[in-house]
């Protein structure tokens, strides 16, 4: 079971990796169900689809314009038969603006299995990794 | 059930809330499971309820001595038979050191429920509320 729910989170993060890398907000919402909650690193919370999609779709024209991202899974496990959580982290490397350079972040990810069988993101929860106090 | 499920989210927090309250690590850490997972505004993940207990330990006794803080719950959703998802947000008051000041913060909360039927957080991921870019 492991292996299985290690590579249904490394897919479906995989496919957020490609559509960041294209600049696809309507391809990044695609991963999340439709009322998927998204915290980002500023604490702002994103509700639905739609709001996940809109914002990210900003972040890929404007602020993070040009950047690409990689994403790393840190553990997975499987919390109950219908959930899925894990860990990751990531690198984005963004060209120019205010965050400009190697932003590192560390993501907790709730997976939800759907009736059908498909497993999207149900809760993606973002924060920047910075020097411990 | 929406009721009982903010309910229960609502009564951890709260106890959370009075571990902080009175610098009690080991009453924090006790509102999670064996092997919580915590990340936490610097981005670091915690593994196991110790180091959760150690971590938060540290910080009521050194870099948020003297502080106080409150919890105020956002949402919450069943999101399978054992497992709550629920979103908050904090204030936490800190006389003194590199963080002095009201601090801001967001958490996403995944809750599971035991074979016994008691409730526990299995992850916990915060980030300080900062300005949008």
């Amino acid at each position: 079971m492991t292996s299985d729910v290690d590579e249904i989170a490394r897919s479906i993060l995989d496919r957020l990796v490609g559509a960041w890398n294209v600049a696809d907000g309507k391809a990044w919402g695609a991963e999340f169900i439709d009322d998927a909650d998204f915290v980002n690193i500023f604490g702002m919370q994103l509700r639905g689809r739609r709001e996940i999609e809109q914002r990210h779709q900003y972040l890929f024209d404007v602020l993070f314009k040009g950047s690409t991202c990689e994403v790393a899974v840190v553990d997975t496990r499987l919390l109950a038969p219908t959930i899925i959580l894990a860990h990751s982290t990531s690198v984005a490397k963004i060209p120019s603006g205010p965050m400009a350079g190697q932003q590192a972040s560390r993501q907790s990810i709730v997976f939800l299995r759907s009736d059908g069988g498909s497993w999207q993101i149900a809760a993606l929860h973002n924060t920047l990794i910075t020097s411990q106090l």
